[in-house]
């Protein structure tokens, strides 16, 4: 059996955190596994564990019908996969792209793919390493449906969620970079707030607790704001845009007080005020999502 | 019996949304509740409940031995409670300024309150108006241990848990703030991801399961960045600086390309750069909570 035919063969590039946590969990599934990384040396424990090193990302991308490519971001894939040598050994196999990146960047990928005769899907993994092959993964997908049904068993391997949100190349993307959003923005704050909390004499582990219970809020409270999203009724059911104003020139000021950069939250005060200023003050505050996107 | 020796009996100045649910749920407790508010007609329900209505503050402050204000901000609260009738009533009586505001208001107002007799607590409600009279409701408080003990039988029929945090009277304040700072950079972050999803296609109810699992994921996180503030050990285990910045790049260039404006992002990678800028790229992003923190 060759190894193009070979349904159980992965090659992984890419050897940072995230490239090795899949490497590892394909391993432990039973797939084959070759593995290739820019820097050398990243590869022991996944050889000892009986992955194969390939000497060349070409040799990598020959050695199995499936290519996954884990890297920093789109550019540094590219200096990788951009290579004659390379595009000939990919052609008629499948690479998948799981780097994160922008929607733009993975449709152009996808572009480059189809001129060489490249099979492309593109992906996203939207949790930490050590959920990988765990049933805590959670991985989007998407590119052609065939393309994704051919190779939804060895990438089910990794364990976890895996979705498939259509056949426009930039859809993982493009969910990747809002959820992304959400995350770093959400990671802004609470940053922010553990150093306001210092400031007040209040230790993180004092803080904590509460700062889960406001995190759990949080899903009621997406659902009901999608809904009104979707339905363009801002009518306020909660948190009206003139409260979060209140709320955040209060949070304004006990920072600064304390020396605090509240760059963050001045921005978002700004959303707020030019909602308010547009005549929207009354309405929920997802009024904004509407008014961010207004062209 | 008089009022002033009623231990279950409560005046709620203030009927906004949050007041009203205040009252409510004394009412649903068997708690005699007078309440007043500056706009007149917000109690019909209430009284329907058997509230009684006072005609001023101060008539509402001497019904009962505990107030509890809970209006906009300290600004409203003041110009209700700053009059000699409303004082002189108070005199010897419990106040609880459950309002939002900065730990610096608290303060005053705590020091008010002790300049003209007043037996003062402050406190915050950390969850929306649904919630009160409910397990789900939080409420924070802090001012003198003894003068919250002898209240706490009829603040706990309000349902939900209530946690007093300590004797400093901004100390509920502070809380309030930091943790209103997770909420509403958390809810820009969101708004502004629904904004970004929408223009990539995709719709509210579509990405609101990925969005909370997001939400599901912080809590954890949270909770090993609280250990890393407290120990001052920031070797990233995940979350280095250097991927948020890499991250908050893309989000912001994916916004931008479709006109939205990415202001609060851009504020946050503001922050990761400078971090990386002062040497700390490598690590973990909760860095940033101490480099806000220096003064
Ligand atoms: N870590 C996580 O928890 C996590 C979670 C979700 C998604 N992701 C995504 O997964 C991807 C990989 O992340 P990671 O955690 O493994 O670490 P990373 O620091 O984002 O990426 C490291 C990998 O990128 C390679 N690389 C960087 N620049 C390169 C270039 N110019 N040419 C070739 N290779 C280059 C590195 O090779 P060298 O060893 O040669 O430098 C290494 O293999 C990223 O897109 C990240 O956003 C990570
Ligand atoms: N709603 C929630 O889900 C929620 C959750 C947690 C905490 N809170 C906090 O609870 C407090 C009350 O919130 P809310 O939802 O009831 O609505 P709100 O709009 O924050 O406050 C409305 C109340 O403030 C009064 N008020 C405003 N300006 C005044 C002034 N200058 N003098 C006297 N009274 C004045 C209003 O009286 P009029 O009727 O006369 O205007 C009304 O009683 C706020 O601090 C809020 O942050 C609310």
């Amino acid at each position: 059996m060759s190894a193009h035919s070979d349904q159980s063969a992965v090659t992984v590039i890419g050897l940072g955190p995230m490239g090795r946590a899949l490497a590892g969990a394909f391993l432990s599934a039973g797939v084959r596994v070759t593995v290739w990384n820019r820097t050398p040396g990243r590869d022991a424990e996944l050889t000892e564990r009986g992955a194969v090193a390939a000497a060349s990302p070409e040799e990598a991308a020959a050695a199995s019908p499936l290519t996954v490519v884990c890297v920093v971001n789109y550019a540094a894939a590219d200096s990788v996969l951009r290579r004659e040598a390379v595009i000939d050994a990919l052609k008629g196999r499948t690479l998948v792209n799981l780097s994160a990146d922008t929607p733009e960047r993975a449709r152009d990928a996808g572009r480059w793919a189809s001129e060489h005769g490249i099979r492309y899907l593109d992906g996203a993994i939207m949790t930490p390493t050590m959920t990988i092959g765990t049933p805590a993964g959670v991985f989007i997908h998407s590119g052609p449906a065939d393309l994704y049904e051919e190779h939804r068993p060895v990438l089910e391997t990794l364990g976890g969620t895996h979705t498939h949100l259509g056949e426009d190349i930039g859809r993982a993307a493009a969910y990747d970079v809002a959820l992304l959003d959400i995350f770093w923005t959400a990671m802004a704050g609470w940053t922010h707030a553990l150093a306001v909390a210092k400031a007040e004499g209040i230790s993180a582990g004092e803080f904590v607790p509460f700062a889960q219970g406001i995190a759990a809020i949080l899903p009621g409270i997406f659902e009901g704001d999608a809904a009104d999203a979707d339905s363009g009724d801002f009518s306020a059911k909660v948190n009206p845009v003139t409260s979060a104003a209140s709320s955040m020139a209060h949070i304004i000021e006990a920072s600064e007080a304390h020396g605090i950069d509240a760059g963050v939250m001045r921005a978002a005060e700004g959303m707020a005020r030019r909602a308010i200023g547009r005549g929207h003050g009354a309405d929920g505050f997802v009024r904004i999502a509407e008014l961010l996107g207004r062209r």
